[in-house]
């Protein structure tokens, strides 16, 4: 059936034994090329039915669906116009693992980050409005995504507006890992009372008994029944209703002719409308609904069995991490360790077991988690901050006139910075170097390997300031890492390999750079040019002395790192070498001033001119050209 | 009294009539002290009452108050350690127009920017209580700053941790300017039923009624409510009950007996509690309870007649873009206008009476501004977002995620960029060159003068990707700002001033720079030193052609910007000479690695080498030193 979907509208036609069969085929259809191409399964398997519901009653062809995350939009792919393109997910020149508006005219609106969908749906839906246009939006949000200040701002705009912004509550109670909060108790005593069972048939026959246009305006708006004095029961949904939304749930997000028969109606109303659906993250594939965090984001795996494909030998980055905050831990009274909605991510969950009371989901809310740092710090705590380098930007303003205005101590652990790989562009962490160097009272370091992770940490969290450790995404290089810590010379980049006499060339390498840099020197050793290297260690504060050294010792000077090079390191260098008047050839190596797609991590290295080769290559080609010639043109 | 009142910890002897009397010394020693030193007046009359009485109730030295945005903090300082200085306020070495914690014990945390108080808050009760500290901390926090989304995640946060953070809503129906949206209409909904008038008798005959260690457990909170299946009215505070907090209000807050008695009890709750105080802003001051927007903040005033001294000659730089949006509208119906709670400030104000559907104030609320227009623009619009330099911080990942990825058209308008003088360190918009520089598709451009603001908006909106126009707080330069518009050649920098033959320097001035860059030269032409002077224009994209050509041109480079000297327009040069392997001289003016804190912009100018004498002396100073000499050190 699903090889007939040639126009999203077919789904239209379809009545509900095709409906159902569709989803199953769909459902399959994921199953079979996740576990062979990776991607987000768990997410995308709860929404196969709330899709083709949503299909079913709106007109793709000028409705608009903003999913948030975008995580959940496997079926939206492959109902739209990437079914034959499907196995080519997450691969690079491949289609993305989220909506985007480059690839399809069905994606109404790019996704990566979280809590964006109602902003974005308000925005076409007004846009819409003055374009003449009479179409529907519809954001489909997750109850974690909810939670993001983001969300709640919007929501609050879009309630007084009364438009029919229909919001579509995907409710799984999770957001990667069990979602947390106040809100997210308050969905569930929903889901847990009595009111539950009844909510479907109850609504059904309420909304059949009344006229829908005076649904609305009358009975459901809390608003309105404040103003004309109604004293009404709570309603399930008087959070939304205080907000201007009517509020319509729960409805079984696994039930098409549930959501059929609520979105018919639903897109009637002249309101901004909450349609909260419950469904289960997963679903349909059991060792998916056991372990949906597991699944969430997953590699190959085994569909009979449920095993993943393990491929990293080395310990991960935050494995390290992981065993780094539980030791220093214990010797240190003073440290909290704070998380956005990513215990498992970031590597706190033995943390949170182990340190229940020191331990702080405050589910995705990245403000938050650095404003509260921030008060705990100034409560004479050290708060490590735990967060993934792209969803870390959410907390640009708070980091800035919270922690570092104040100066308080403060460790923040920045993983997966650097190229991501496969979640493509809206999750490379390649902008953490330039947002956080230009911040008075941060120290920015990047360790070369899994035990220098170790040891910035131990030492970051003994200091008084704020810190910032960005480390990649995936294995490390294999080093042995060391349980007794070294103490770590503040400021001081760190010469790795040193060649006798004048080198032929310095390379600074950032972090993940330190590896392919000597690699890189190995290279061109064989062709008897010689290069220096130094692990930076410290973006900032920057190690200048070394910078000046490197200009006497060698005849040309590169810097190289996983980061947009504006404003990054290289860019610290040469503001070095200019201020201090140096003349010396220095050539920048990082990314381009432009977004990078998604790919394997080698894939996108080698695309950036990041691989040792690569590296190596650079240096051959500029190492006999005269100085005050133009060496290297980088888009500005 | 209130010379008397050496500790804050003699409030809690005074008695009810003692107090008030004390509130209206406090009421007059602000209007008269203000009067003459300008400042945050509004917002401060209206909480004089409620200070009072949370000094009253709470004990200073232990308990800790974080006030949001800290402009309502007047009575505050005069209650603390602040009375004799409170004449400095706001002046170069004086004290501060916000809480700070340098500055005084008492000031638990420091503010500026909104919706920060309850994750402080939360923050230090926290700390305090893995401290082992029996301390109470209050957050007040305005309706206003409640609907920013940080706001709303630490209430998700704090509602599910069932500590007892108290937080104070001092609703008053303003943010700066009217406030607005769905929850503002909510809290005057809850006002304006009668309801209102009743709720403190209800609440304190139920409250003396009931054994107060049950108030939460049992009756109050929604959550128990559902969880226990009890169906109760739908109160007033559901929507903070949802969110797992004891609501109570609305409280007259300026009555002082009312909010002490609620005050005492309410600080016996064992559970996260907020309380509704409803005041009025401007309070007890005729002219600022009429015009509250004007008294917000304010200059020198008369305090009979409440006429406001007037010093601005030349037009305001917001005036211009006010007109400018204006016009535009009116051949381009595309244009639509987005504000954050900032009608009056950013110029939007005349915009919104004439084109009220194409006019958007979202409340406090940056991050949606921004991906409200990004959906606006996907949707086919082209987006003016019209904020303050400083404030768009907080969307900084909505317009790298939203807008920049995508690509999509929007004009952002940043107010007050640069020092913005007396307001300091928090409200400095001093960041925005290094913050957007480095993200991919956008650009960046800052005016020389009025009439350039003029232009370069009609060039902006005409254009299909992000531009970013940066001009200063206050006064323009008196230039005539020309109706007609003239084509603006996109990434050419101006050269407006050369020396016929070798310059002895060359100042490639940013925006604001520009006028004092003229000064300097002509400072400079008297002593025979002879400069050519570069208006940038374009922050980005980079005119490499002009820095190449003067770097020819000139025996030295200087460049000048009211910015962060990491990442902004001087290191963006920096990136420039070096990439092309130039090795002339160049000098980087701006702020230095460290925050600014407040003054007059003239003193702060002066402070920052940025005045016409420092540039010249600068100047000077370098050009008869030899190349390869360190010229300059720059804090990093």
């Amino acid at each position: 059936m699903l090889e007939n979907i040639i126009s999203p509208l077919e789904v239209q036609k379809l009545n509900i034994n095709e409906l159902n069969d569709l989803a199953d085929e769909i459902r399959k259809f994921i199953l079979s090329t996740v576990s062979e191409t990776g991607g987000h399964l768990a997410p995308s398997l709860g929404t196969v039915e709330l899709t083709v519901a949503l299909f079913n009653v709106f007109n793709l062809e000028n409705d608009q669906i903003v999913w948030d995350v975008g995580h959940q939009s496997y079926t939206h792919k492959i109902l739209t116009d990437r079914r034959n393109r499907f196995k080519t997910l997450r691969t690079f020149g491949g289609i993305s693992g989220f909506p985007k508006r480059s690839e399809s005219k069905y994606d109404a609106f790019g996704v990566g980050h979280a809590s964006t969908s109602i902003s974005a749906a308000l925005g076409l839906l007004i846009a819409n409005e003055i374009n003449n246009r009479k179409n529907k939006v519809i954001a489909v949000i997750g109850d974690g995504a909810l939670t993001g200040g983001e969300s709640f701002e919007a929501l609050n705009h879009a309630g007084q507006l009364k438009k029919n912004l229909i919001v579509v509550l995907n409710d799984n109670a999770m957001s990667i890992d069990k979602n947390v909060g106040a809100l997210s108790e308050y969905l569930s005593q929903i889901r847990l009372t009595p009111r539950y069972r009844q909510a479907k048939r109850d609504f059904e026959s309420f909304v059949k008994r009344i006229p829908i246009a005076s649904i609305g305006d009358k009975i459901l708006s809390t608003a309105n029944s404040i103003k004309y004095g109604v004293k009404s029961a709570i309603s399930a949904g008087g959070l939304f209703e205080a907000l201007g939304f009517v509020y319509i749930g729960p409805v079984d997000g696994h039930d098409i002719k549930a959501m059929q028969e609520t979105f018919a109606r639903v897109k009637e109303l002249n309101e901004p409308v909450i349609v909260h659906v419950h469904t289960v993250k997963g679903k349909g594939y059991a060792p998916a609904e056991d372990s949906p965090d597991k699944f969430h984001g997953v590699g190959r795996f085994d569909v009979a069995t449920g095993e993943v494909e393990k491929k990293l030998t080395p310990p991960t980055y935050t494995s390290i991490f992981s065993r780094a905050v539980i030791d220093c831990a214990k010797v240190n009274e003073k440290l909290v360790a704070i998380t956005a909605a990513m215990p498992s991510g970031t590597g706190l969950k033995t943390f949170s077991e182990m340190f229940p009371e020191r331990f702080f989901d405050v589910g995705i809310a990245e403000e938050h988690a650095l404003t509260l740092a921030a008060g705990m710090a100034a409560g004479g705590l050290h708060p490590v901050v735990a967060l993934y380098s792209t969803f870390a930007q959410r907390g640009y303003d708070q980091l800035l006139h919270d922690v570092c205005l104040q100066n308080l101590p403060l460790t923040l652990c920045l993983d997966r910075a650097g190229l991501v790989g496969e979640d493509g562009p809206t999750h490379h962490g390649v902008f953490d170097l330039s947002y956080l160097r230009h911040i008075p009272n941060m120290s920015v370091l990047a360790p070369k390997d899994e035990n220098e992770l170790r040891q910035m940490f131990f030492a970051a969290v003994e200091r008084e300031s704020p810190i910032a450790i960005r480390y990649p995404r995936g294995a490390g290089t294999g080093a042995t890492v060391l349980k007794k810590v070294a103490p770590l010379p503040w400021g001081k980049s760190e010469l790795i390999s040193k060649f006798n006499g004048e080198a032929d060339a310095a390379i600074f390498a950032v972090g993940s750079m330190v590896v392919p840099a000597l690699k890189a020197a190995d290279i061109l050793k064989s062709k008897r040019i010689y290069v220096n290297v130094i692990n930076v260690r410290f973006v900032k504060p920057l190690d200048e002395e070394m910078i000046i050294e490197q200009s006497k010792a060698a005849r040309l000077l590169l810097t190289c790192e996983e980061n947009v090079l504006i404003g990054g390191y290289g860019s610290a260098a040469a503001e070095c070498l200019i201020d201090h008047g140096i003349t010396k050839k220095l050539i920048r190596l990082g990314i381009d001033d432009r977004f990078v797609e998604h790919g394997s991590r080698a894939e996108l290295l080698e695309l950036c001119g990041l691989s040792p080769e690569r590296i190596a290559a650079t240096i051959e080609e500029n190492i006999n050209k005269k100085p005050g010639i133009s060496l290297k043109k980088n888009s500005r």
